[in-house]
């Protein structure tokens, strides 16, 4: 099965205590989309200007992304630049150009239209529900959010949750969106709210995954010493997750979720590993299968 | 085996955004031996003046934790008071008296000296220096501290790590010692220091083990909803961990320090959900043994 991924595609301008780089791949779909194709084919929605380097096409290609949902207009790409402070925990966004992305409107072409997975990777609830109203009957439908659409599109995005199977978001949108400090009781008000399934990710703590009938899934972080570049390391993990469900045909279970937010965590931590979608390029398959080795090592303890 | 507990025992004073209620049972060698007395037999090191409820002591007998090491000396228990804010998370000191314990001198009962495992639990590294002087070839020292001993104790404190086989601390204190702020090179750091095991508490986001070779645990925390005081969590962890080890005649391996982090996080969940001691007291091996079973299901998933 194939996972129709749709979400930013940008140009980033990345600072660090240690590097700064510009002209960078960046963009919510960009990633997600490199991950899932890890696991299943995909299907790419966005839009970048005539300035979007051929390069970073290429590498979509490489990956065996569908690009036939990729509209390339006059105009230039969206660029977004942002600083990380010396922990690399605190980013500020120094400047935003929506460029083409303003007019935005993504019209998805026909073969796409009965993608069984779709991940709404984070860009406007508005644009996420356009998407939705034209895949038929999808199997499984992930969302992912931020901050800034709680803030400034909460009805939009309250509305979407009524219509996805599972949404991603981090420890503190959870309790800014339901405005509960426990996450335990924030989960239960955001399934409450429409998704059968949540992720709640909880950045070097790991992710919590929440199910029907009080079924959790604790996911530790990955050991990481040095992080190079921590964007998309969410956009990563949603991509990584939603690939790796479009593996099955059959309807997801709860078993199957605890493995993909464990895919999404490898994904993830490779990624931070290096700028930009650099070390997405080079991750091979036994790479991913040693992480996962790992991760269960990380967790395993015997009966009493 | 038993386990040889020094540490606090106050007459604490707890206000809630909920609760209040003062002349509770606490101390770090209160919560330290009475979860400790779940796996193995305790022996206790304290001090308490005249005005020590006899029903405390009456508590110790009934979990056969062994007060020849308690000293009942003229005048009044160490006293605590905090405050913990609207989440649970911040707490502040609201005042401490020292008391009988400003002049705290322990001396080990013959009995004592050849206890295998011991639990340096929180108090001043002075008192844990002169508690370990007296055990004769301890198979198993296990310290605790806090951020105060880093600020005032610090050269005393360092001196201890170097005679301990296992540090606990929590994720702000970790990095207060090394002053770094990945908790994975503080970790290094802190082996380096001498201890060859080490934990680091995160509450809610559960408990990370290090050893030798890369070693690494990653034990999640129970998804707890209404946590009623946090006071003792911490010791109680480490009473539960330093009891359960004390279970073994044996080398201490990888594999028992992984089960020990899961026992000492299964008392704390209990200790949370109620004032003081009151859950330990009601906590039964049954109610331990499923809480064992939930954090198995917590972190499993399957092979690829």
């Amino acid at each position: 099965m194939s996972v129709l991924v749709v979400g930013s595609i940008a140009l980033d301008h990345i600072k660090t205590p240690l590097e700064e780089h510009q002209n960078l791949l960046g963009g919510s779909a960009s990633y997600a989309s490199v991950a899932a194709s890890f696991y299943s084919p995909v299907k790419l929605v966005g839009i970048v200007g005539e300035d979007f380097p051929n390069e970073h096409i290429e590498l979509f290609k490489r990956r065996n992304v569908d690009i036939a949902g990729l509209q390339v207009v006059p105009g230039k790409t969206f660029r977004w630049s942002g600083e990380y402070m010396w922990d690399l925990n605190i980013r500020e966004t120094r400047s935003v150009a929506l460029n083409v992305f303003e007019h935005f409107n993504p019209t998805l072409p026909e073969t796409y239209k009965d993608t069984p997975v779709v991940l709404l990777a984070n860009i406007a609830p508005d644009l996420q529900h356009h998407v939705l109203d034209q895949v038929r009957l999808p199997r499984f439908v992930v969302a992912d959010t931020m901050d800034l659409w709680i803030d400034t599109a909460r009805v939009r995005l309250l509305e979407l949750l009524a219509r996805v199977h599972m949404l991603i978001l981090n420890d503190g949108e959870a309790r800014q969106l339901t405005g509960e400090t426990s996450l335990i009781k924030a989960a239960r008000r955001l399934r409450d709210m429409g998704p059968e399934y949540l992720a709640i990710k909880k950045g070097e703590h790991g992710c919590l995954l929440f199910g029907d009938n009080g079924q959790f899934f604790s996911c530790p972080a990955f050991p990481l010493e040095d992080i190079h570049d921590p964007t998309g390391a969410g956009d990563t993990f949603a991509g990584g997750l939603a690939g790796y469900l479009a593996r099955y045909s059959t309807k997801v279970e709860f078993g199957a979720l605890r493995r993909a937010v464990v895919h999404g965590s490898i994904l993830a931590s490779y990624n931070v590993e290096a700028f930009s979608l650099e070390r997405l390029q080079t991750v091979t398959r036994d790479e991913i299968s040693e992480r996962f080795d790992t991760f269960r090592r990380l967790s395993e303890f015997d009966a009493e």
